[in-house]
């Protein structure tokens, strides 16, 4: 390991390039089309087709879980670069348009060919909940030729997705990162994202803690206690947070928590009027986490701005924010 | 004529088939880029690519001005039909997804080649006004074969938008539209779109009217005024009600005025918490008006759900309803 030069950008994430597309539905429709509520599924071409033939009137916008995490970086004023893969197709433009209109750099070159840029058909029931079905299309080809190594050096803070663990070449693209971070003396923070994929990589993500690879570990209540397999919510902190430096939790209505150090931290859930979407709490959650640690905010605070980001994209449809999260801090902290 | 058979659908529009790319934009930037506040403007394609890779993150969803009024139309419960012309790209699958989703009759077949789905860049200001930069592509080459004569027999309305009369192929496609609507006892009803679609086709929309062509004339408080180059409103309404035998108009928060058969109602603006975008107020105010019609409901009654569905499309971003309309229906009347 060199010794760390200063940090030019603040974070740089590679994550699934993705276009959401959001139809309001009943669990009726789930059931019909037998779509676990909540959660996450990758599917192919042709039920991609007929899941969205089926599904109401939707609008696009731009998704993937790091990329919303960025977005909500880039507007607290963080420095950002994106590393994921589109095609050179009409959605794969308005991901790239909306991620760069957002300040963030992303250099990643499109795919030509007959993999379409990445969708996500996110069915919204009533109850805010929301189901997504990933068609992962040329998301899943990046190739760990797009890792711009110097990018990644250059980045105090690299950001991964578990999501992005399923497909071979960027799982393979992500080892390369965390290994080009790690050499430049560089943190990487890692979200587990959905209990389907701990279930598919449970190995190979205790296997990244254990090596020390992951400095800031962020997760939910259901996350945490998958990954080590105990169903008790505290019991199961306990025994990651002991295996990596800063550990993050969120519990939906019941709050947020962190550990660090050993020390635990605990923030309730900020107020919302109405929960329209849940869509993206977890990673807007970590974009005022990572924005307040990053501004050198105790743990506390770092909370509380994942909570009120959070707060704020549950509140209407899409995981991108649409208020301005800057008020949002200066109300919080002054 | 001949006599006319029982109309088996509601409603059949030809409209352009757009979809809307919406951002938040401030005053400066329309200043910056030269652009006509709450107009809309038909760019090209260079023109169109140079303001999309200068505005903001945006959201994009299906448009239109006549497929919305359709929108909210089949919401209403209403069997409808859309002409329009997509490509066979990505956006030109969202537009066709959206509409039928909706329960749209939409047959139109997609252009292959060159010229991509229309698309509506809209730049929203904090005061809620949009301000529109439409290119056509693929749009404006509806041709007069796209028009099925059965289906516009079928229909008790056809509804044609002011905006697809600049564009040649889909003016002479109305025309025979028109046509064959009158042909088969069918009435027409026809919105005037815009000041500057006026002033490009004045002697044509006049004559249409001066035809006897146009059954309702659906405007705002300045086309009305343009349309017969008079400034003084209820001057210009007395102008135009004699020579249609229904002229409605909207006037913003000053409510919605309609002239039939010689006697003038008047209703006030519906009620929102937040103007948030004004995008498809006049379109979903047509859809409203329209559905009462239908229904048979009193001039009023059209003017209020008119105004109803107004205000539910300005409270959010998008042309298109997101609230239950059929249970703002009943709410108003039970």
């Amino acid at each position: 390991m060199t010794e760390p030069t200063p940090a030019t950008i603040d974070v740089v994430a590679i994550g699934n390039a993705i276009v959401d597309v959001i139809a309001r539905s009943d669990d009726a429709f789930l059931a019909q089309h037998a779509l676990n509520k909540g959660a996450m599924q990758l599917i192919d071409a042709a039920t991609a087709e007929q899941l969205y033939a089926d599904m109401g009137s939707a609008i696009e916008t731009s998704g993937g879980s790091a990329a919303n995490t960025l977005a909500g970086l880039a507007a607290l004023g963080k420095n950002c670069g994106f590393i994921g893969q589109v095609n050179d197709d009409q959605l794969g433009a308005v991901f790239a348009h909306d991620i760069r209109a957002l300040g963030v750099r992303f250099a990643t070159a499109p795919l030509s060919g007959d993999e379409p840029t990445a969708r996500c058909l996110i069915l919204v029931t009533p109850d805010a909940q929301r189901t997504m079905n990933t068609f992962l299309g040329a998301s899943q080809y990046l190739p760990a030729t797009a890792i711009d190594a110097d990018l990644i050096r250059s980045a105090g803070i690299l950001y991964l997705e578990g999501y992005l663990w399923d497909p071979q070449q960027p799982r393979a693209a992500m080892r390369a990162a965390i290994a080009a971070a790690r050499d430049a003396g560089r943190r990487v923070a890692f979200t587990l994202s959905d209990n389907f994929v701990i279930d598919r990589h449970r190995a190979d993500f205790l296997d990244l803690i254990d090596q020390g690879l992951i400095d800031i570990l962020f997760s939910n209540e259901g996350e945490v206690q998958s990954l080590v397999q105990i169903d008790d919510f505290d019991a199961a902190v306990a025994q990651v947070a002991a295996k990596v430096p800063v550990l993050v939790s969120t519990r939906s209505e019941k709050g947020v928590i962190a550990v660090v150090d050993g020390i635990r931290y605990e923030v309730p859930a900020a107020p919302v009027a109405q929960v329209v979407d849940t869509t993206g709490a977890g990673d807007l959650f970590a974009a005022g986490f990572l924005a307040a640690h990053i501004d050198g905010r105790g743990v506390e605070d770092c909370l509380k701005l994942g909570a009120a980001a959070a707060a704020e994209v549950i509140s209407h449809y899409g995981a991108r924010p649409e208020a301005d999260l800057n008020r949002i801090r200066d109300a919080l902290f002054g």
